[in-house]
């Protein structure tokens, strides 16, 4: 396929896989259950339910958060890519399917807050989703779909910070081994990954940079 | 990023958050259980069933407002937007997650109407959503991404718009805290605010077209 | 707003109409709950499950086809504008209120096969539906939004159809007054009102035809 | 309709059914309820209770594949389509009709696993969907819609992988009569079906290439 219908082809793999992030992202408030008091009852009464389902809202909020980093991790690879591939369609279904199965980790984890099973489960299934992200953007910005006229150095970025996001999933994972209430905040080392990642890309970088000019 | 692919970023994103807002509408619905009677039960007993979920019913209405007020806001915003800013996507995202989490707020209130605690946590979160749709809007708007060729007054009509909801918003919160069951009729206001808002900007607004006359 | 900014406008609402339809029309099936039988069961048990789940099943197939039937109208009305107008954002707003409230009805309606209550707010729903659909449809094929170069006939053709979809509803409604169990073979009196509209403006069409050629 | 305005009706029909394709893939999740246990459990409890949920897993990741199977051969078919006709909508909706329901077919059957009732269901409905499938393949590369300038040879492709998917439900379908454990292997044969048909189709398209060489 060739020119426009290329274009086209590749215009809706980008369109329903956005559907299904937007989709994934919305449904994970569906499994917060609204708490139900009797009309009675006190402010402090209706206040503590509120503060029962924080490992909820807590879930709730590292889900998007997480969803929301794949979605424009997604965004700034296919941005890049500038013809369809068949062979992405399988990787990205496969993307797909890791994160609409994200509402049912979250709602395992969140509601039992501290336990290791749900908690390896969550970070291990994050793990994998990153590792797939990580095949379907370099695929993306690989040689037969990168777009012509993109530096190398913008599309190679985009591996490098889906990468970080699985090293953050894997700290989490391996913190959640040992205290799994500690968990979440592996993900707060997604910017030091980055940083260590740039570090040691910066030489190769620099060659290339010098090759191109 | 310049010209088309700017264009392509920017719609991609427009494209997201619209299936995200037309999500958590239709997600409102959701909430609302179908009341089960016996087969032999009376009319009377179904109009009951009925009155019983009014509140339910007052909670869609206000939340498909409110959400479809939101989406219009950012209609109009990202109408006038010409230019992808990376800045906006970490805004835009909290919002989203801000109405993605309207149908929780929302059971949470229909399911203990005129209670004080769920209509304040109700109204704190419209008003939360309120406040970063005017930070998300005014960058839309913004020197950054603003289109070329829009009036500067077109485009200062729409942080105003999005002010005089963040208003009504405070004012049903306030009215939350001593008459929880009248605190809907907050919303009411926002043509009220409007105008002040109008009002208040009007002697700016004549001195800039003289300028720009 | 003019020419290419007014295309973008259009474009977007229709776009979210089209998800909120397809989000509506897609939780139809969430309404359905799936029966649990014990592990030993007969073939005959989970047989008479499936029997006993016909009236969800209707309700799924009839409000599926009722909101396809308002897609195919809204598709067909707004194919035909070719022009932005503010005004028509409210009632389209209405009209994806109404049918985003349809899981509710049906699934009330499903849950009590032949009961009065449930039939006569499912039909009052659909009638009440059709008549904003009609308001909308009309809106989109006005003089303020319709396409330049479309035909007069072609134009008024399409508020023809959403008049037989509301008489049929009306139908129903009335039917479910007496014997609610055959209510949803109202709606098979669409093409009836269809034809006996079209006869009815031929008259005036011919004219319209005779003056316009 | 002629141009741009059957190209757009098209593309609205194919929008369309991308997010039904989308929602109702993503609501398998739904489906799949979250285990609670005590807080004090210990870790192999945890285990168990996921252990227990493999047929859960097992009909999310088939039902996924079946309807990412679909929605691959949907994309394939109306790429090559480049007119709009008007009959092909009713075919579209009863397919996506019928890929909506896949949510309840699935949960019914991982409800029961291994149970003859449940996977007849299931693999029933898919041999009905595939062969919807097949008709709204063949319409959208037949005569009427069928792009300029796209081979016949391509076309032909489209309705033949079709097929292959029809055969492998119906061999699930039989499989599930007597095994009903087994059934979902019977997916597996796809392939096999293919490369049959192709074979079979060889010399008819030696001929037709013949002809168009």
């Amino acid at each position: 396929m060739a020119g426009a219908k290329s274009d086209h082809a590749l215009e809706r793999l980008v369109f329903f896989s956005d559907a299904v992030f937007a989709i994934a992202i919305t449904l994970l408030v569906i499994e917060i259950h609204v708490p139900h008091l009797e009309p009675g009852e006190s402010d402090r009464a209706f206040l503590i339910a509120l503060v029962e389902l924080i490992p909820n809202f807590v879930g709730y909020a590292v889900s998007f958060g997480v969803i929301a980093a794949f979605w424009a991790g997604h965004h700034r690879a296919f941005c890049l890519a500038g013809r369809f591939d068949g062979r992405v369609v399988f990787w990205n279904f496969l993307l797909l399917a890791a994160i609409a199965f994200m509402p049912f980790v979250t709602a395992f984890m969140s509601a039992h807050p501290g336990v290791r099973v749900p908690a390896l489960v969550y970070w291990g299934w994050l793990l994998l989703t990153a590792l797939i992200n990580l095949r379907v953007n370099a695929m993306a910005t690989g040689p037969r779909m990168l777009g012509d006229g993109v530096a190398a150095e913008e599309a190679a970025a985009v591996p490098r910070r889906s990468r970080s996001v699985a090293l953050a999933a894997a700290t989490a994972l391996v913190v959640a081994m040992f205290a799994p209430i500690f968990s979440p905040l592996g993900m707060a080392t997604v910017p030091l990954w980055r940083r260590l990642l740039d570090r040691m890309s910066a030489p190769a970088r620099i060659e290339a940079e010098a090759k191109a000019g």
